[in-house]
């Protein structure tokens, strides 16, 4: 296809699309004249991807870039692949060095020798835990970091759910996509889903403690929904 | 204390405090002469709220500014007030409208029945969730939208055990404020958690298939923290 019906299907104005080629986000069209070039569905589902990992990810041009690359570089193994991957996509640097940072680190080294995760503190998702870990407790509510093994408790079969939805996959690039995408957007996910639980959960406990049944029976809740 | 001092104590620069009180994010400290005002505990708190909410849950000050203002105002009933919180704090608005968002949307109202859930699809969480199942589709993973009554079970202690911890504040702004940081840094938390469970599952499922038991069992990974 030309760029025109690229842009029109995947609701990419054209500018950009060639920006994001310019960018090394996605690979050239194939030229069929000096001025022309055909565009096919590999291009589309890039498209889809980088639209998804900015709009819901909320990840930078720049993230996005190093995601994609480390998608691509067919040298990797797998698991090395899934690896770059997730620690392109976490959000947080290491905080400040110090004593708090230490303290939180071996927090962290604790938490994964109590679950038995196979799993290095000092890689990203260890070192971004450590890092809410210091900002809890800056913010005044170190007592929220009891809450880690309840966490863990619920992170273990959402991976497991998560894995298995990648190890569904055929292609690698599918592969590694489906992981970026679902790290990313699984994330939003479940966000939006443990927010909904608290609605109902603080209904339950101080809707009708404050206000007798009428918050929870007299106005059409959650029924009227179904 | 001085506002040299509060300064001190928080890490916040004089020039960055005083642009919090002139936008409404802190109150003004007491004057004690026509140039000199004092700040108490309660100002070093509240510059520690904003700068959690603003570094770690990476929220815009407008954002923060809200959330704020629906933690002062002491008319609103608690169940209102921790609604309007978590209501701020929503990072997606509701997605283009249209067939795929109407059918995202019939998805959120059946997962809610389906679990008996106390919260209407249409609250801004439940907007939320649909526009992650939009992005999913449209990203060519809707494979993933079948992953969410595994989401929905692991939120649901993690909810729990959420308000159990807010449950145990006294003051009223303090429900509040520990409201608004669990779910932002509790968001983060979680991440950082999931992803980590990610690599203990994917050295357990690609490390060993791929690499023999050399990722597994030649480095000194997870023991080695201990």
């Amino acid at each position: 296809m030309r760029i025109g019906e690229l842009s029109r299907r995947s609701g990419v104005p054209v500018p950009t699309i060639k920006f994001y080629v310019r960018e090394g986000l996605m690979p050239a069209g194939q030229l069929t004249s000096p001025n022309q070039a055909t565009y096919d569905s590999g291009h589309e589902r890039r498209l889809k991807l980088i639209r998804a990992l900015l709009e819901v990810g909320g990840l930078s041009l720049a993230s996005i870039g190093e995601v994609i690359r480390s998608i691509g570089d067919p040298e990797q193994p797998v698991h090395k692949m899934l690896g770059a991957a997730t620690d392109w996509i976490a959000p947080l640097e290491g905080g400040e060095a110090g004593p708090e940072l230490e303290d939180a680190r071996e927090d962290v080294a604790e938490l994964l020798a109590r679950r038995g995760w196979k799993a290095d503190a000092d890689c990203p998702a260890g070192e971004t835990l450590a890092a809410v870990l210091v900002a809890l407790r800056r913010a005044g509510h170190g007592g929220f970091v009891g809450l880690l093994d309840a966490y863990a408790a619920a992170a273990e079969p959402v991976a497991r759910a998560d894995l298995d939805y990648v190890g569904r996959m055929v292609a690698r690039e599918e592969l590694v996509e489906s992981v970026v995408v679902g790290t990313v957007l699984g994330e939003a996910m479940f966000g939006a889903l443990r927010r909904l639980a608290h609605v109902d959960a603080s209904a339950r406990v101080y809707g009708e403690g404050e206000e007798g049944a009428a918050g929870a029976m007299g106005e059409p809740a959650a029924p009227g929904n179904a």
